[in-house]
């Protein structure tokens, strides 16, 4: 906690009473809001026994609190903050970072990122985070509401790895529409898309092992790697075909590759999607190896096109594919709800989710389950999926026409994300800095590659489009113009 | 999926013709149970483009398939899967199993005493789960649905690390209590308190590193030192005074330890909880060696005694202390909602937490930071203490009646369990066994430790306590008896 500049009214040098330092314990947690205005605060008798002094310490301390104007008795209930305390200005949620990208770590560049969604000042064209305008939550809470309602103290225990059978039963048949056969036992539930890669990640690969991933990758994929002490191994990736076969030969004859790591459909950021005898043909040349692929399937549902892809799961023969995804993208990210099908993987899978954190939360499982089998996951599906092409295809538009010549867009056919690289005279911190100053977030290229070789592109969020973003993108293209000069 | 004994009706070695090999993976569908008597399978149109065959293939497989009885046509609507399907026997949730102990690895043996908890035919004095009948569920469920429906969008979306400011705003004032000074900006939340000490575990340590555990140490924690590649180095513990400072003192100059874990309230089995100033001189044991403290409070607030006890983390001066709880044992394991105070290793805590799973279910933090802000927790606590501490003195008396003579019972002052040491000629693997197959689920000790020290020992769950439970403890003290013989 600061140091109080405020609340502390006797000098730090000068030594304390009992009851002096008391009060100003309780007046740090004042400052610091843990207790904040209008709350109780312990009882005269509770904070004798709690900090073993007498009562009349305890008596004095809050008398002085009193004086400080801190606190008030109020009769036959106890002490409580006051509502007007003099309080230091809240500090900004972010700073406007100056980085310098030899400095500044991918970590702590994407941690930046990741805190700009919660400032409600920015323009959102940052963070991958579907549109919450466009989500079903109304309806979703209303079914969570009815099943806490009726299920009873069922709700309240653990549901211990494979996770809810209802769930896992709509996720197999869902599976079909990729072309996959998966049985409810084939499924293990997961809190969102990233657990469960990271589960397949830890179930098989060992610390300092390499793992062979597309370039760009998602930066939530590469600080997994970087967390668990694996090694990325970037592959050249086609912004519409995905992963280049020939590299990831090439890669796995030189190099002991462990495991490989796929984003398949509307890859975040490059929107790629392999047409299904690419993916076939992956399947085939990491299974002649022994190599378990691992695969995020997150945002497969999120296509423009007439027909779900594929997932490379439905090629595999061998149990070697840990197909991952969750609700994460369509449905509820704050339900927190994912779910891997580990192929062979299984017991170790569901061993690790139970060293992890045991299980997944019950209720947000049943209703999502619920949400499913009522048939409204189709409509609703249907519905974001013209959406947010149209986004998609309007924000590549408005960025053709406000960036500079040079510029290159991608052209996805699903998912809600554009990756953009600039005139090479640009650099994407430099810009991510000044664009946050300017109101509007963006997630600078930096933090797809472990490397700066994406220091001239910007991944941009479609999935807010409106006139407010539009203005946004044209405040971008002045801001790149300038780099010119 | 198996090989179907019931659904197929085709010799296998037959080739089969692509409107077979429909119908086949359809069948092997229904009969995993991926698509359930009453469902409606995907319609002809859909099923010929997913499988790329004509309509006429997929109409001739639908007519195979109705022909063995499994689906059925309905005017206007589609087909469906018949109610009445022959289906071969369900298969047992649990064998009996006939381990031996140098054969079964403790990952095994911990996931079957897990899945036992599912097992309904079974008495639960098994796993450390808490009564559902002494948690608040419908209350709790109660203002999870007024939060649903009030909060609007919110409520779907991702709430990023460090989670719910809610939250940690109770969850600071709640720490004064045991000793501790936190603001709320000091604490990040989790999936429940596994995953707070996982991520501890992981902020501190590298892979290969050697972690100081008490012995015994709840099996969670071994399997998770297991999972992220940490060495276990078990240290002696007083079943009453916790983990011995003379022993650790020892360990921590003959070894590099990188940190230590303590379950310090109640631990978990063997009720152990320090008084202040052994867990003041472990904190100052380990700052001298600067080794961080992963402290473990998930039962501190289930004690039997007047006063809640401190924390390790009251006395911590250098950020070294990692403090980890969770509302799993008092308030509503389903919910999966946990925090960590992780001190000076915060922000690489919250970086660990946004690879593990992003954040924490949204709903779920809002609905317990609500219902502690009430009040009611509380008073739902003082309920569940004098439950707990009956019901535990209940267990430990009947054991002492219905045990032979040799046994020892710990005299836990919180939580629910009791670790039972058995005369030395009871093996507890053995026991588990003879104890499934006479419907009772208990703990075997090997799995509190990576040798076999425990291995005539039992944890028994007291949670449950009732005439049925007494029986139960009767049938055990006749299985103890028999090995007599």
């Amino acid at each position: 906690m600061p140091e109080s500049t405020v609340l502390r009214r006797r000098s730090p040098q000068a030594r304390a009473t009992k009851y002096e330092q008391v009060a100003d314990d309780l007046a740090q947690l004042i400052e610091s809001g843990t207790y904040r205005p209008g709350d109780r605060i312990p009882s005269v008798r509770q904070m004798s026994v709690r900090q073993q002094v007498s009562v009349t310490t305890i008596l004095q301390a809050y008398a002085a609190l009193e004086n400080r104007g801190l606190i008030e008795a109020r009769p036959q209930s106890g002490y409580y903050v006051r509502s007007h305390i003099p309080r230091p200005a809240p500090e900004p949620e972010i700073s406007a970072p100056q980085p310098d990208p030899a400095q500044v770590g991918m970590r702590e560049l994407a941690m930046m990122v990741l805190h700009d969604t919660s400032n409600p000042e920015l323009i959102q064209l940052g963070t991958a985070v579907p549109n919450p305008a466009l989500l079903p939550t109304a309806k979703l809470n209303r079914i969570l509401t009815t099943i806490a309602r009726t299920i009873g103290t069922k709700s309240g225990e653990y549901d211990f790895p494979p996770g809810c059978e209802a769930l896992r039963v709509q996720v197999a048949q869902r599976a079909v529409a990729a072309g996959c056969r998966l049985a409810p036992s084939d499924i293990v539930t997961t809190c969102g898309c990233i657990e469960a890669v990271e589960l397949s990640l830890r179930a098989v690969c060992r610390p300092g092992d390499t793992v062979a991933i597309e370039s760009p990758a998602y930066f939530g994929m590469l600080q997994a790697l970087e967390a668990l002490n694996l090694r990325a191994l970037e592959i050249p990736t086609h912004p519409r075909d995905g992963i280049s076969l020939e590299a990831l030969r090439f890669a796995i004859e030189h190099t002991p590759v462990r495991a490989c790591l796929v984003n398949s459909n509307f890859h975040n950021p490059l929107g790629s999607c392999p047409p299904d005898d690419l993916k076939k043909e992956l399947v085939a040349l990491l299974a002649r190896h022994e190599i378990p692929l691992i695969e995020n399937d997150v945002s497969g549902e999120i296509y423009f096109g007439e027909h779900r892809p594929s997932v490379a799961r439905a090629y595999d023969r061998k149990g070697l594919v840990l197909l991952c995804s969750s609700f994460s993208k369509d449905l509820a990210p704050g339900y927190r709800v994912g779910w891997l099908a580990p192929g062979k993987f299984k017991s170790t899978v569901e061993w690790l989710k139970f060293t992890t954190n045991i299980g997944t939360p019950t209720l947000a499982q049943l209703a999502i389950a619920e949400f499913l089998a009522g048939g409204g996951y189709d409509h609703h599906l249907r519905r974001i999926r013209r959406a947010y092409a149209r986004h998609v295809s309007l924000m590549s538009q408005a960025v053709m026409r406000a960036f500079p010549d040079g510029t290159r867009v991608t052209r996805p056919q699903g998912g809600f994300v554009l990756w953009i690289q600039l005139p090479n005279r640009v650099d994407s911190l430099q810009l991510y800095r000044l664009s946050l100053r300017a109101g509007i977030a963006i997630t600078p290229g930096y933090i797809f590659s472990a490397t700066d070789r994406y220091r001239d592109f910007i991944r941009l969020n479609a999935a807010f489009w409106g006139e407010r973003e539009e203005r946004a993108v044209q405040r971008l293209g002045q801001l790149i113009t300038s780099f010119r000069a």
